[in-house]
């Protein structure tokens, strides 16, 4: 395999736990707080690739308060403009997994990027408000294409922006749909299982998989 | 609204029921059957996503037997070749719903079709194993077009196979992504909320919903 010349890691599930806005949610609506998180993290995925699909791209962001506002209504709880703000508010103060700022800190010297499917609108100010900030030579939103990930298009801006061939990159991520994706267009792939989940049926596997992201330093 | 020139259903969900699959997987896999058919027919659907996000076609009869394989592996039942053939082979012999056939012959005299993402080897023999093969004047699948609804490109096919305009089209489904998708590229749609289950957060409503089918019979 080629030398990797560049880190990138998805943001939302691989660097960020979606699921820290469950605390919130609870507090707003008691007890639906995991309902709520799963469904609109859910629906926050599937929004993505039907726009893609239909091609009626908007904003990460927007279809984060979308997501959100399914997930009220199919759950029955009222979201007034005021609880809508405060849980979209939650998503930019995500918090991260254990050990991502010591595996950031271990690759410093390396170039190291975030490539996300969310709108700068609210990667930056997640990535500002965390501890992480200087630890990235660059984050980058599809946004800048107006194509969501799993699209060839999507990862085709990692190689313009960090300047390297596809093969030159190892990319992580915890979500299936993105690490296939990532594999098919030909970055090198490493899949963050979390969770132990079942590997999909696509045709495509990963070229690593960790249990989380300490496994990645095997390549430094 | 334009006048309706061609009433068009989807398949799978619309005029049969998927989850018919539950008593034979019950009978190979005890008490599993009905998780088995729910993860199955959600990963069809995904993959049918994903490989067209991906820009990896494959058919529809493929990607049915991976999500089975999928579902099998995740909810650890041991899938045999032989157990494998016999569950898709349910896939041929789908029940339609109660009110299907009544609705078809009131329709008798328009033009009524079949427009499904289900490739010919398994949407001929389903119609042909049914009750319904006289009904249709035409049996249509995305694979004509190698693109999965709900892209722009596969609702084209209904145009160029029955010689309509776009706005001439009742296009029929319980699926979500589709009757979206199918208002987005200009259809007349009905949506058939069999499960009254909650609209979508994408910007575009169906023009009509319905319990079931019977309610079309008003477009006559």
């Amino acid at each position: 395999m080629a030398k990797v010349k560049a880190f990138v890691f998805d943001a939302y599930g691989t660097l960020f736990d979606v699921h820290s806005v469950i605390e919130a949610c609870n507090e707003l609506f008691p007890r639906k707080g995991q309902q709520i998180s799963e469904v609109w993290r859910h629906k926050q995925i599937e929004y993505s690739f039907l726009r893609q699909l239909m091609g009626r791209y908007c904003t990460f962001y927007e279809i984060t308060r979308d997501s959100l506002r399914y997930a009220c209504r199919s759950l029955e709880v009222d979201l007034s403009k005021e609880k809508e703000e405060q849980l979209l508010n939650e998503y930019l103060h995500l918090a991260h997994y254990a050990e991502v700022e010591e595996v950031l800190q271990k690759l410093q010297g390396k170039t190291v990027a975030i490539f996300s499917n969310g709108s700068y609108d609210m990667l930056q100010p997640l990535v500002e408000n965390s501890t992480l900030s200087e630890l990235f030579d660059a984050v980058l939103s599809v946004d800048e294409v107006k194509q969501y990930k799993p699209t060839p298009m999507s990862y085709s801006l990692v190689l313009e922006r960090l300047d390297v061939k596809r093969e030159e990159v190892l990319f992580m991520s915890s979500n299936t749909w993105d690490i296939t994706g990532a594999k098919s267009f030909g970055f090198q792939t490493a899949w963050i299982n979390r969770k132990g989940i079942t590997e999909e049926e696509l045709g495509i596997s990963p070229d690593f998989e960790y249990k989380n992201l300490r496994g990645i330093l095997e390549h430094i």
